[in-house]
């Protein structure tokens, strides 16, 4: 995959689409949903599990868990595509933002919300 | 941001995590709930909406969505970290699974899943 | 099932759970977890369905939704008793909170968010 | 609230989102999605929680949870209502397949799913 991964996949996944006429399918309501329901299936993999034993997963756990983020990302991506986001644009934004609402000296240690902090 | 995104996105949330000591609370298993609970927020944005509305979305709305699929963005590279996981590689993989299990003649045109085409 | 649906489904769960030995695995977060996972199975019956078509649900797909349902209720039902919450009363509060938060007036017609009415 | 908790409950949404003219908006998808949605608010009340601390949650964690789970059983009741699912009989049909699937002598003090037992 080229350099940058997230519009190599956009292109990809854009292709992927067309090939098949599934733009019908991929309004941004329905790819949230897809996104949310891989984003379930997620858990399914940790909900039974330890905070210890998440760190250490099993191999057959953790092919389950690497199959679910690709699952979220590819539908991450194809939904930034459908909504006209630069994903990475919008992430190293929220990283801004977030690091004006944890300042290191309030939010060290913590998990606090910054609204508690 | 470099050229690869997920890459510089996983080291830069690295080093926010590590100095605001959050590595503690960042077990995959509270990842992924973090992750799913961002996804669970998107939700709320297209919830009442028609598909053809969210195609369409006002300005706030897309600033929402925006923000909601950053934080989405930013979970999932820190959960890939925290598993050792390359999710640009991972999705290209699921991305050549999907491309054998949907095959355009069987696939156009229809959302059935792989197992009911 | 007597009267009281949700008492007696607690009391049901309740000894499913003793009698396996699972009340270790029952932590409030673990059933937070396994409640959001099986929303999530249940977006996957409509995130494709037009909004029409989630009205008019196929034998198959109603069947799916029907057992989705029934996990989530489940799910919910062993969480409030964990958390010693009685559910009936905190849907009681929450609708009496709803009813002034959306007067009619306002509220009609329109899925504003009470704090934008 | 009368015995029959989740009937009264049906009723009583049923007049607030008919008074309201809501049942316009009220498709399953979108009720799915509105549930999905409360399900992730819910996992934010626990997310940086040990499982230790979810057991013992302070009076603010435990309102909130409180609020969440109620948002959770109004949708689930109203999205029962919509599709004509009786909650209380799918929940009793799964809990006895569930009692089938997960045999005392097999499921004690494990949390593997049935098709591994």
């Amino acid at each position: 995959m080229p350099p940058d991964d997230l519009e190599a996949l956009r292109d990809a996944l854009r292709a992927f689409a067309r090939e098949r006429d599934w733009e019908q399918f991929h309004s941004p309501k329905n790819l949230a949903m897809a996104l949310a329901g891989e984003a379930g299936e997620l858990l399914a993999v940790f909900q039974w599990l330890t905070e210890a034993e998440s760190r250490a997963l099993p191999a057959a756990d953790l092919a389950a868990a690497r199959d679910e983020l690709a699952d979220v990302l590819l539908y991450l991506v194809r939904l930034g595509d459908a909504l006209g986001v630069d994903l990475a644009t919008a992430a190293r934004d929220k990283l801004a933002a977030n690091a004006i609402r944890y300042p290191v000296a309030k939010a060290r240690g913590t998990h606090r919300k910054y609204t508690e902090l």
